[in-house]
């Protein structure tokens, strides 16, 4: 029998939707323009799938074709833009009590939610010296590596903790146990977990109804984070943490 | 005969992801936070639908889901809303320019670029009285309405105008003496043709190869565009998209 174009596939459309999303996010600041070679090559899709993805986003505007075969993020991202940057902003508090932490430490400070069985960056300041962190906003990011992740953790439901120990294959034991010496400590400490000769302390942001909303870290090379400095630091980002869950995260707390 | 998972539809998933684009455009700044029950009413398409579409985009960290019923853009927009940000600004000069246009005319000053059959904002400084035109950046708008449009149609290809032609069932011969004369006088005056007690002028601003790359605008309340002050208002608007040409509009640019 013949498919109408009604005719959907098992999963309802959410493979395509997927597809789109794995190529939008194959644009960032490094690879603003991308060849069709490269969308093909990086997502692994028939060139005929990727040209048919590429025209139905450009066709909206979330695409733009700079040449007969490189495309770029469109315009009408301008509008989403403006959209997420005004609903994920902290506020100026937030802002202020995070450039005081840079220069105290001198490290990169972050603002990090969970997304999910991620985290993401929704906000930074970055470092003074020339070796420092730099994480892009938005991007996910593993929430069981790392000082922050372990924050996280420790303000996330018991039923994702089960999810992300059969999603990643390990023992929910262990991992009930950090959470536990987590939230008894108020903070993380980790280095190298995530990547090699990183490291962070991590603290974390609360409501006032005792939710948590955020890590606060600050991260930078390994060499620099001495046991005498992240003494320092562990004080200074706990500090920090608390001055930004008394006076609240910003407009970003009405999703979290 | 069963079909695979692997099975598309005729469309090839296009219908999925124009699906998915219509439910992320529903939300603005004034709509920031949307009702399951808002969606289904917006796009008209069946509640399971819509929610298969926000579950694939939530899954991603596209929205959010803020309760049961509601949801909100996420976070991941962060990622692209820095990237459009830096692809699609426009010149610290260009800005300059804009501002000072704002200080002669009192009105709306907006940079606008024709984007396949439409156009869009990409750059506004707002007028400085209390009634003013707004428009929100990167939201398409028609390239049949406004002096803008006639700018903008004006550096279009003749293939263009054929195709809008077709898709508007409207006659070819008065649109393309509309962009003649566009062409001939250098810039164009609107009153009331997108929306109704609004005006506008604008002019080109071009690249070094003679390329047609944006329009610039002042746009206002018509009661405010009286004959003298156009006169002064088209002297001043086509004098700054002359200085824009002359010193580029900015890394946009490399996308016109």
């Amino acid at each position: 029998m013949a498919r109408s174009d009604e005719t959907e596939p098992h999963d309802g459309g959410v493979r395509s939707i997927t597809r789109a999303i794995d190529v939008l996010t194959l644009f960032d600041t490094t690879h603003p323009i991308r060849t069709l070679r490269d969308l093909v090559a990086a997502t692994g899709l028939p060139k005929t799938t990727v040209v048919r993805v590429c025209s139905t986003l450009e066709a909206r505007g979330l695409l733009l074709r700079t040449s007969e075969t490189t495309y770029a993020p469109g315009p009408v991202f301008l509008r989403w833009a403006h959209l997420a940057a005004s609903l994920w902003d902290v506020s100026d508090h937030t802002r202020a009590v995070m450039r005081e932490l840079v220069d105290k430490c001198g490290e990169t400070v972050n603002v990090y939610v969970r997304q999910g069985m991620e985290r993401v960056s929704i906000a930074q300041e970055e470092g003074t010296a020339t070796v420092r962190s730099v994480v892009p906003l938005g991007v996910p990011m593993p929430l069981l590596c790392g000082a922050t992740a372990r924050v996280l953790l420790a303000g996330a439901p018991n039923e994702l903790l089960e999810r992300l120990a059969g999603a990643e294959g390990l023992d929910l034991e262990p991992l009930i146990r950090t959470v536990a010496s987590t939230r008894e400590t108020g903070y993380a400490v980790s280095h190298g977990e995530r990547e090699l000769g990183a490291s962070a302390v991590a603290a974390p942001i609360m409501a006032h109804d005792g939710r948590m909303l955020a890590a606060l870290s600050v991260s930078g090379p390994t060499s620099r984070f001495t046991a005498d400095r992240i003494a320092m630091y562990v004080d200074t980002v706990v500090t920090a943490a608390r001055r930004i869950s008394d006076q609240g995260l910003g407009s970003v707390e009405a999703f979290l």
